[in-house]
């Protein structure tokens, strides 16, 4: 039997209520961000009443010093009360996560979140019944062509590519040290997108070559808006789906697999298998699931969430281990990092 | 300076990312309830495959699958595993607050937050920016009205007196024992919408007399959808901002200062005033917010719904105190139950 919630909610649900009022707290977060609360509280030299952060970000008084409260009440900000009237401050973790400018910022996972994937959420029973996505009903987009619906703008492309790049913001360095990847002297980034994760291979292995490859509007838009000085990755415009590889020792699929249909990931990476020498591997990156079921709870939530957007699935690691024998590999390793996404890297 | 997040969340953001997918795991629960899930695993004799319940409710098995495994993840539900396939069951929290059966049941709050205040947080940028409610922009009702917007139809107005209903399931309780009312021997409930509050007072204060006031339709539906037999509530239909007050020693406002702007609150609590005798009352029952403005927080994402849905918000204890002197009252009395409802009682 699974332990379950503490039998104390069945005298109360304490536990119950904070989960129905998850939303809130998500859009409590997200709709500062939207609004730039966390930026002018970063640039402010004091402390600011509710009144000068309305005034400044063009808000209600009232509906910002509500707002204001609640991330005071979950942590976010900080309060202080001088002559009767609330001053409220900046933390180090909305300083470090939350305001836009700082390398570690999550702004854009939380504009991605907030603007799309939250409504598209709100047809999960639907997603559940039929077992597919959502994007006709929540976007007038066809369901078919998953990438289509995900870039179906160029404002669309541009905040998924910021999602992307700022998971890697904080999980890169976990993924791209997850195993001594030094051996590998080129590696290819399949649908690498903002090219955020390839950098942080490209630092952690300056003796190797890295390449992103990714759809053409893709790469356009990374080499205009993503591109860091000095960084040495290449960028090649290509489908993976279609035609050959570029050669490598070792490819990258990170968070691409879970997009996919199980054929169309068998087919990739037997292409891969054929793509590399022997000696060479192929690194999956993704949230992976326990063999149990019992969590990782972020894993589940993203495999519900690859439900409602994609046509693919989270894995546990003995599915990976599976479709990667399957295709040739030998030698699977898995790394669990305890963060968000794991590693699991097979050789030829 | 107030304490906030733990340092650790520097090192990694754990808790920060556990609020972003806070919306995820509220229409987990959320979706799980409106197909019946908990219904069908309280009245299933055994643990159950993903593609049995998927079958019973019409579902796809693979989206049934990954539901059933968040719910497992947040220990909702259990999970054993027969001979490589995972079985499903209830626990005792699911089946007391999550089965529609139960009289603890959370059914009918899920579903009004699921379906009409989901949306609504939505738009929560622009009710911060505007400082009033998202009625229009969400549904396409008049903001004016708040409850022409709320009752905008049969079923709406059910939900939301379903909503009513299981509050106080769960808090009728505390709220009705955080005074020994046994004095008033008449008692009004205004705005008591469904009677749930009414029959909690009833059954605690039997020789004391229970009325609803609620306007016509409220009342007819309370009548039809939400009587027990045996309760000795009476219901009278009527507007509280209105005409006379049906006389009482006792006049209760569960969840309705919370609704309105400053100066109806003002206007019914000296209404109120005028229509008691000395030594009569007035119950006040609102999630109350800290002077400290520290939480709790859910006073909090309360006080930001009601910017989002109402004119009205939340209050900490002293403006309460405040309204009642203002009014004529005295004596105010606070208690805090320490769960989502507080209680403030006054006398004339």
């Amino acid at each position: 039997m699974a332990e379950h919630l503490s039998q104390s909610e069945l005298d109360y649900p304490f536990k119950l209520l904070e989960y129905f009022n998850g939303f809130r707290v998500s859009k409590v977060i997200f709709s500062a961000c939207e609004l730039g609360v966390f930026d002018l509280l970063l640039q402010s030299q004091k402390p600011l009443k509710a009144g000068e952060v309305a005034r400044e970000l063009g808000t209600s008084e009232d509906g910002m010093e509500r707002l204001l409260d609640v991330l005071v009440g979950i942590e976010i900000l900080e309060v202080e009360h001088t002559e009767g009237t609330a001053h409220y401050s900046s933390t180090d973790v909305s300083n470090l996560y939350l305001a836009k400018a700082s390398p570690k910022s999550l702004h854009d996972m939380i504009i991605y979140n907030s603007q799309t994937i939250y409504p598209l959420w709100n047809n999960l029973v639907d997603a559940v019944r039929e077992g597919k996505n959502q994007n006709e009903k929540t976007f007038g987009l066809s369901s078919e062509d998953i990438f289509s619906a995900i870039y179906r703008s160029e404002e669309e492309m541009l905040k998924f590519m910021g999602l992307m790049n700022s998971t890697w913001a904080i999980d890169g360095h976990d993924i791209v040290t997850a195993f001594n990847l030094s051996g590998f002297k080129s590696m290819v980034d399949l649908g690498g997108c903002s090219g955020a994760l390839a950098r942080e291979l490209a630092r952690e292995y300056p003796s190797s070559t890295v390449t992103v490859l990714d759809l053409p509007k893709v790469v356009q838009t990374a080499k205009q808006h993503f591109t860091e000085s000095g960084c040495t990755v290449e960028f090649q415009e290509g489908d993976f789906f279609e035609g050959d590889l570029p050669p490598a020792d070792l490819y990258i699929l990170a968070r691409i697999i879970h997009d996919w249909k199980k054929d169309k990931c068998e087919k990739l990476l037997k292409k891969i298998h054929s793509s590399t020498s022997p000696g060479g591997g192929v690194l999956i990156v993704e949230a992976m699931l326990f063999e149990s079921r019992r969590g990782p709870i972020t894993a589940q939530l993203y495999s519900l969430n690859m439900l409602v957007q994609t046509e693919g699935k989270e894995h546990p690691p003995s599915h990976y281990t599976h479709m990667l024998t399957q295709a040739g590999f030998r030698d699977v390793q898995v790394c669990r990092t305890g963060k968000s996404y794991d590693a699991v890297l097979a050789i030829k």
